[in-house]
């Protein structure tokens, strides 16, 4: 990547921070999505954004913390998609809201991946305060989505469409990690045919899952 | 811990292996329930079984095939639990079903902490001969459940038990993370009325979400 112009790294006025804190996030995201979060450390994301380590650490507190705010990102980004989808109707079908919900947060595969990493490891190496400002962001997004699934589908109440949201994320998180093994095992997959039932495709799956929490939820 | 006597510590003879492996095992497991999965290392399991870490890696592969040993067993003993709860009886019902699943589940916090981690990480430090075990046991003890589940409940065929019983295996991981956070996280939820929503009690969610999953799939 290209180094900014000189005045612009040091960062010294509050719209050159904000170009550089996109930027660190900016290399946080092309790096994970290229070789999945777990794979990405502190000094690849200061190469990949032209700084040092310790220039990186004046803008955030810890890698862990880039990938929270990418993910409260994400769960903002998840919330306009879904909105987006399901518009002004009120007439939804569970089968329509199953596949809105699922196809909205696959379409998001930086997301599914971090949905993971949240409680595991982000939340666990920030300070108090960027856990509130993520969880703040994430709980404002899922309220979202409640009310535009509620709307949508007006068997389902608020409460119950809150509980469909979050069972989706979750499943979404942990479906991911199994629907994107690492090589070695892929290739067992491939030649193992006692592992048929091991095999998981994404978006079936989680729009089957999705399908039948709404059925259950509404009945 | 004690340690073995030396004829046991040379473990030349079969039946010492399987005794040093049961150790080592053992040690691993009470760390894991004291500490989280998360926070054991090798050197910790090896000191626990009172073994040096390079005699340790003589009965195992890593750390990791260590715990996807404990994930295979813990399995195996909530099938055998699942079966024990749901007896020989054919007229159960969707609310009977989904709480012996999840019950017999969160009676087993070392498996709830141990099945985020799979796909995550253990399956991903092992060899693929090792990953081949742990995959089939998961599978037998997944084809057991789902068996026993559509024999409890006969409106659930045996393709829609195993999505059930597979679906709050994933949500139970998922779930027992978010509902035992750091304390750091502990604290802000006790403090914090705005994160009111983000608190989960684990058994009356995922019993709550299985009992939605099984309805749908009844449906």
């Amino acid at each position: 990547m290209t180094k900014l112009p000189s005045h612009v790294q040091r960062a010294r006025r509050p719209e050159h921070k904000e170009l550089r804190l996109a930027s660190i996030l900016e290399a946080a995201r092309s790096l994970a999505l290229e070789k999945g979060v777990r794979g990405v450390t502190l000094t690849d994301i200061a190469q990949a954004a032209g700084l040092h380590k310790s220039a990186v650490l004046r803008y955030v507190e810890t890698r862990e913390e880039i990938y929270l705010r990418l993910t409260a990102e994400g769960w903002t980004e998840w919330a306009s998609a879904l909105r987006a989808a399901l518009g002004e109707r009120t007439d939804g079908t569970v089968d329509e809201l199953a596949e809105a919900l699922s196809r909205t947060v696959v379409d998001q595969p930086l997301l599914c991946d971090l949905l993971s990493h949240v409680a595991l490891h982000l939340e666990r190496h920030v300070s108090a305060e960027a856990v509130l400002t993520y969880k703040l962001a994430a709980l404002a997004a899922l309220d979202d989505m409640a009310q535009a699934c509620a709307r949508f589908l007006p068997a389902l109440d608020e409460p119950a469409a809150r509980e469909l949201v979050s069972a989706v994320s979750l499943l979404a998180g942990a479906l991911w990690q199994i629907s994107h093994p690492p090589e070695a095992l892929a290739r067992l997959y491939a030649e193992e045919p006692r592992l048929a039932h091991a095999v998981v495709d994404l978006l079936p799956r989680l729009t089957g899952s999705a399908r039948a929490l709404a059925v259950g939820l509404t009945a």
